[in-house]
């Protein structure tokens, strides 16, 4: 979409938005992983696939949750299972653009670049993509009816124990 | 420049610049690398060099198009040489300044970082730097009159096949 | 602290604040060392500290300065002792939120990562982590009343020559 495209007035992305970018930021970066449902609607889509996807119109998905429940049951898995090494997540978010924008709700994307730390302090860039996002307003408060996640790469698949 | 140079009301960067800054990154990290000269005024300046470059007062480029058509040149290289393995870029972009304002006119830098994605999946962190921009509005569109790609390293010269 | 925690209106992050964070990265970036003191309040708390340390509650700190004057120290150690090889950082700062904000004061978080060439062209990753900031206006200019650095790892404490 160029913007051309997009009327002038609609370009700015409002704090509602931005701050709900960074929230789901901050949230899984420090590991308040319970937090996470919480910046959804519900129902909600929250679907994470690859850039090679996108590109042939595979409606494949490497993670999809369509609840709040579906999500904690995410959470529940990171906490209980244990089955990975301790480590936590970095995410830069930049390129925010609004794309389309209605009453008390916004469609954006971003770029993303996530970093992992282990516990001995080896640090490597894990992620990088795109999100696209549908975010509204619910009891005044913005809330992801929609986040999609469209990673560069498409390697990771039993990697991803932590939300992106 | 320090802030203190600045007019307090000249700090905000607004809307049209941060979206052409996005949109950009946008174009280029999605492959429509068609729509990237229309990014630009016609004459432009856009240029890519090297930080040893700026701090010596050298006036060398690595690329250097002062054109839509020495933009489009560009695109039509990477899109019929094919030299180079198909890969991806990802932008970073963030502590975007506004330098100077005038009318419909702003001079900002930013700094940004670019990953790659290779088909195998590879990723790495492909070029850092900053970019010194002059954004001009153009029949109520924002577009780069100058876009200074300022790279922190000097390696990459035979490298480069997509814009940075 | 949830979105739902802070007022609606107190959620847009002011240009004063995002031109100062984004000023600080250039001073740095740019090798401007000697003006870095000069975004600090004085007396001021400049504390680089391990996600580590914060979440065992740890008071220990890398490096803490609490005033112009052992900000400056260190500028002038950077400049004299040359004992590392010159070396230049890139910093991206995003997710900048705002927690809480008062008559020209706002504390805020915000995410990084600093990246670090060496005169060879190598590039790495060198630190992610988190700011936590206290701005304040000081004679109408934005300034650093604290600004703590949470590192997600623990291995550079020998390594900090230049500030993060």
């Amino acid at each position: 979409m160029a913007i051309a495209d997009l009327a002038r007035d609609n370009l700015h992305v409002p704090a509602e938005v931005t701050s709900l970018i960074a929230e789901y930021a901050h949230v899984i970066d420090s590991g308040r992983f319970e937090e996470w449902p919480n910046l959804f609607t519900d129902p909600c889509l929250y679907r994470i696939t690859t850039r090679e996807n996108m590109d042939r119109g595979l409606p494949l998905s490497i993670i999809l949750c369509d609840s709040r429940g579906m999500l904690l049951d995410r959470v529940v898995s990171v906490r209980t299972a244990n089955v990975f090494i301790p480590h936590s997540y970095r995410h830069m978010v930049s390129c925010i653009q609004l794309m389309e924008s209605g009453d008390n709700e916004w469609r954006l994307r971003s770029n993303y670049l996530v970093t992992r730390t282990m516990p001995d302090g080896t640090m490597c860039v894990f992620s990088t993509g795109e999100y696209r996002d549908h975010v509204v307003m619910v009891a005044g408060e913005p809330k992801f009816k929609e986040r999609v996640v469209i990673c560069d790469h498409s390697m990771i698949n039993n990697l991803i124990a932590m939300p992106l």
